[in-house]
């Protein structure tokens, strides 16, 4: 059905067309609804306690100064949350975290109780007359001291049960470790004796936020048949079947609704305030919210601090024979997510790169920080930038040009990467030689003079996507030949209402204006994962394109049903001929989970890792003041492996969007920490870009490649504008005037004390 | 799947068992959700001014004084609608209905004008400052004059070409006939002049009103791609597509939302504020909401009032050999679905009887009152008063008992209807003979003495449902089992949501409770014709089971495809096994379009009028006071055939109230007009029945009975209890006193004239 059957001359090519996003106008006219929006009759807000300590065990809550305050109408502690759920606790691979604290505290922000009054004023004076006391114990911070640290998080470990690729996770005690991944791959000891020189190096990154504009927010209805739960949420289907767990009902007893998201980036997958506002609303009766400040955004989830250590043997002429991974991953409180992106990113630790051996050891860790879970990237973002630093530092060793290095030993298409999985439409190769074409990298390049140096840095990284997950969507046609498509997947900004819109047009043939694609709504749309990964444009686009084929397929028995041509009758006309008049719907289903074999035990190893690949590649100049270490990123060249692009234009914003996001987490993003103690929780202390802070030069481009096996040749395309930034920055400055940076962010002052040691005059600290 | 899959004990048999409404609790603690309770942000209330006048052209409407008014927001006329709508005229079978009243008015209380203000009293207040200046036309309100009078109504009618078997709807002019319908069995004539007797009565009906307690309320909310209609309606697919249609967008594009109904009894059908209240907020930019109040149900629809004429042949044994129907339908000023109650009730208006020749003729009249529409009954209650009133006439003329000529006559199971319909599952012989039975009949009956006098009366009616039309539904299975059903079947208090949850348990083989049905949400729910005629339960019923069946066929195909078996395996476990965790649905879809051949033109005869028989009757006794006329109705006996009980306390319901509401019609309720302006336009004027006014004695009874080709041998009771009531009570009071009444309502006055009459001292007007 490729011919408009509505007589509309714009049907057909939805696919690749920069269309407006549907949800432009409602935007722009600040109509867009938010949770933050809503209010309901006799809503109560509620504002959390939270912990003062790092760990400690709880001796005793005054809550009486708060109840007695006018206008509290109640105020709940664990005990209270108890007698409605017996086993408060939650988590997408542990249930390790409890929705008050259980005599325990594990780190500092943790919520101790909450106060609900109408006035939300009322809530937080009262929330600050709740005096909590602790008996304190040893604490862990540092995710590679966990490893050993007698200070143990949490003592007993109940695994959830909810991801069958993590099935090896036990019942654990008297460890940090929430989970380790192993990889094994030839025999790196052997190839390392071999080797003509063997490196290694240590990287760091530091501990930063999501901070989506709009914070984390939700409003627990407790409706007489049903819970109703409004919330900014990456994944709602998760949402209903954790809290209909927590409470012992059935699913659709408990329905989420999720409009527009404020930005998400993974900070808002799984249980974050949902457990509690719902205990809350179901215990005092009435409608609840709980609507985080920006300050809590910090004491809420972060993204991994990661310790990495990476070790190659090369040959003389520079090929990479052998390479041993070390990972460290510090999860925080509550192991949240980490334990997947562990095991996922572990796959991919290696790097791009095609090596006979491999070893890769990967742990996830409890600290009694605040909890980190999945942030755009899943964790390659900090694996990039470790093995393209360790790539360049090896380049340099060898007196080897950077793209020349990386020509030598990159991944082609059809080998097998280190999983043993094979490289199938991953445009590793084509995404590095268009990197090197648009930076001119084979001309001479200008590094400056005097006290302003120039440099240059590139970087490629790759991620296996989400798998094993499942994706449903139904697309029902209206007599009029209009269409809606529903689907879970939640659009957080990224463009994703738009971009099903346009496959449900494609696979019907006709306009995409004549398509609308509803909100999340557990009662509405059918089960989906959750809206993380960039698994959405692949995942749920083949589950859309197959319900917009199974409404197509019905659509031309129905016309061959009643003796029409689907192909030259409107879609109206096959209707009114079988209904006799404007009636009925045509009703797809479709579904979709990608093949996917867990890697052997063990060895770590799977011949299906991923549906598919995503490839980031970023080009980086900058321009350094020798004397004082100050420098600019002049220029950032970022290129990625989207497949075929649904919609151009916002292609080019996810693009240009995830590269701002990773600048400030190379620039300038940092969670300071004090026993514990965010010493920076505001956005006046912690630096997020701004408009200024984009280099003055930015190319974004989507790389002419087709994802053969995706939803007419598309691909994710949300995180890999992240993966380069990092290193190629670093090898700039590296390249500007030779001081290598080996932990994030890049400072200025790290630079300048970079170069007083090449001076020989290193400062004291 | 007849095992309980899921391991709870009560699961299997959910038809027929009196489980609770699914919404008795959110009525009880009143959270029950009602369009009247809805107030959006920047909310305007719009205000009607009506039409003082009967028919009359507009010769200036003056809106200075409301626009000049503090707090009025605007005042639109027709001139501001045709801005946004050129063509704003509805209707579903003509589209003859201005939004606004368009140069001229039709009836008294027509919409001319509409005030918008964001409060109330300040709207209402400026609706009293227009000023309309009219020229008065000719008039017409008795619906036999119609037939031939100069006055005309309309001048040009367009057909609406919504109803299929309404295709022989041509454009008219000068006329005030909207259809005729007419049926032609055998050769009356002939059959006449060789009966022993013929008999002829001519019955009349009032003018009454639905009247549910929630009166009409519409909220429109101009969203950025969506106009979103929250609507007191029964009919929410038909409000999308005709608004779509006026508005000339696509059917997505608007939004219907419906929650619970506080009655509607066939007034809340088609368009009644939605069209009015979708431009104005369109207009405005703003919500809009229009609510009526007690009073404007007065002006906005009405049940048919009816002349009917019958005359038949019979032998001197009491066998009705020909009959002869005439029935004028004053259908008001707009056709509203008048004509297809001319036409589907003219199938039966020659009564439940074995008669081999037949004539009906039909008419469907407009005049100069409020529009007349569909209510509770679809016309039935209309025709069994005339023709059971004329059959006992004629038992009474021939010495014969009530029953015993209705055995004589009656239609039995297998014979051919008028149409030529056979008889199939119709319990016509069973309800009578049920209903001889629990009145005594053929027991010695005490008729008082005195000042005093008893009497008893039968009556029975029957009524084809609604065809052809079109019902589809959704049945989702959620990995826990528990499962959602989408329909749009509105609950307007008959309890179909109920009923809907138990179609889908008792399909799947699951527990009633794990089953949820959402409310009719056009963006959510699939197409249904309307929530009318007491169609749901057979017709959503199939649709709701046929897509419980496919889920469930498809749960069996996902068990085999893991190894599993569905009959011994709890369906979590079948979800789990698929998708490795708790994850995905099951998603069966169904529709329902009943077989159905339309009336030959001219003879009006079919082998298909119905998909199934609806019979209803009713046993009354009274006493009559023979000095004043006063009488009291001392015990009711309401029978129907339902089939099968899907929810016998529901069923019982359902009885006793429409038997009530049919008591109130019979005894009280009467619109009085004085030249079109109704003169009792409050409840304080015009009576409906409250609790002193139900019978001391009132016994409801569904028949044993099944109707095979029902879900699950189901059938429609909603408006069965209706039909017998009026002639049953006349005939009753006939039996104590010998007064015969022909028109509603039957009145003290009436009866005390008919005893002055009989006593030779009638009553001078």
């Amino acid at each position: 059905m490729t011919t408009d059957t509505l007589g509309n001359s714009n049907a057909g090519a939805a696919m690749g067309r920069s269309i407006p996003r549907v949800e432009a106008r409602a935007k722009v006219t600040g109509r867009a609804e938010y949770v933050h929006n809503l209010r309901l009759p006799g809503m109560l807000y509620g504002r959390i306690h939270r912990s003062t300590v790092a760990h400690a065990r709880i001796t005793g809550v005054d809550v009486s100064a708060a109840q007695a305050m006018p206008g509290v109408y109640a105020v709940y502690t664990a005990a209270d949350i108890r007698k409605l759920i017996p086993e408060p606790y939650f988590g997408p691979a542990f249930h390790d975290q409890p929705i008050l604290a259980i005599d325990k505290v594990h780190y500092v922000g943790e919520p101790v109780a909450l106060v609900l009054a109408a006035d939300p004023h009322v809530a937080d004076a009262a929330a600050q007359q709740i005096v909590v006391e602790y008996e304190e114990l040893p604490a862990v911070f540092d995710e590679v001291e966990a490893m050993t640290s007698k200070a143990v998080v949490h003592e007993v470990l109940k695994p959830a049960g909810t991801f069958p690729d993590l099935k090896h996770l036990k019942d654990k005690r008297d460890t940090n470790v929430a989970l380790d991944f192993h990889l094994r791959r030839g025999d790196v000891q052997q190839a390392f004796a071999d080797a003509d020189h063997v490196f290694e190096h240590t990287f760091r990154t530091q501990q930063v936020l999501h901070l989506p504009l709009e914070p984390f927010v939700t409003v627990a209805d407790p409706a007489p048949n049903q819970l109703v739960i409004h919330t900014a949420s990456q994944s709602p289907s998760f949402v209903r079947i954790e809290i209909a767990r927590l409470l012992g009902w059935p699913e659709t007893r408990v329905r989420v609704k999720v409009p527009y998201l404020g930005g998400g980036f993974g900070a808002k997958l799984y249980i974050k305030l949902e457990a509690l506002t719902a205990a809350a609303a179901l215990i005092a009766g009435r409608p609840v919210k709980i609507a985080l400040t920006m300050e809590e955004q910090f004491y809420t989830l972060t993204k991994h601090a990661t310790t990495l250590r990476i070790k190659s043997g090369v040959t003389r002429d520079g090929k990479i024979t052998a390479r041993e991974c070390e990972v460290w991953w510090n999860g925080g409180a509550y192991a949240d997510i980490g334990p997947r992106i562990t095991q996922k990113s572990g796959f991919t630790a290696a790097g791009p790169y095609d090596i006979d051996h491999v070893t890769i050891d990967s742990y996830s860790l409890y600290t009694n920080l605040t909890p980190a879970g999945a942030l755009r990237g899943f964790g390659i973002p900090q694996l990039v930038w470790a093995y393209e630093s360790h790539t360049d530092m090896i380049a340099k060793a060898l007196k080897m040009d950077p793209l020349a290095i990386r020509r030598i030993n990159i991944l082609r298409e059809g080998r097998p990467q280190a999983t043993g999985t094979l490289m199938r439409d991953a445009g590793i190769e084509p995404v590095l030689e268009r990197l090197a074409e648009r930076m001119t990298w084979e001309k001479k390049y200008d590094r400056g003079s005097g006290t302003m140096r120039r440099g240059r840095g590139i970087a490629i990284g790759f991620k296996a996507s989400i798998s094993p997950t499942t994706s449903m969507a139904i697309v029902n046609i209206s007599a009029d030949g209009s269409c809606i498509v529903y689907c879970s997947t939640v659009d957080m900004g990224q463009g994703s209402d738009t971009a099903m819109a346009q496959f449900a047009a494609e696979a019907l043939g006709i306009p995409v204006e004549r398509v609308s694609v509803v909100h999340p709504d557990t009662d509405v749309t059918p089960y989906d994962m959750a809206t993380l990964g960039s698994r959405s444009t692949y995942h749920m686009g083949h589950a859309v394109k197959n319900a917009a084929e199974d409404a197509r397929d019905k659509l031309l028995a129905l016309a061959a049903e009643v003796g029409l041509s689907a192909e030259t009758t409107p879609i109206p006309d096959i209707f009114r001929k079988k209904y006799g008049m404007q009636a009925g719907n045509i009703i797809g289903i479709g579904s979709f989970i990608p093949p996917y074999t867990p890697p052997e035990p063990g060895t770590g190893l799977t011949t299906d890792a991923t549906p598919f690949w995503m490839i980031g590649a970023t080009g980086a100049e900058v321009e350094v003041d020798t004397e004082t270490g100050e420098f600019k990123v002049t220029r950032l060249v970022n290129l990625v492996d989207v497949g075929r692009p649904v919609n151009p234009a916002i292609v080019e914003t996810q693009i240009s969007g995830a590269t701002i996001m990773q600048l400030g987490f190379t620039l300038s993003e940092r969670m300071e920490f004090d026993a514990g103690q965010v010493t920076n929780a505001s956005l006046a202390d912690y630096k997020i870009p701004g408009i200024r802070d984009v280099p003055p030069v930015m190319e974004n481009e989507a790389v002419d490649m087709v994802q053969k096996t995706g939803p007419f040749g598309a691909k994710g395309v949300g995180e890999s504008g992240t993966f380069g930034v990092s290193p190629a920055i670093a090898s700039a400055i590296d390249d500007a005037v030779g001081v290598r940076l080996t932990s994030l962010p890049l400072t200025a002052e790290a630079v300048y004390r970079g170069l007083r040691a090449n001076a020989g005059k290193p400062l004291q600290d």
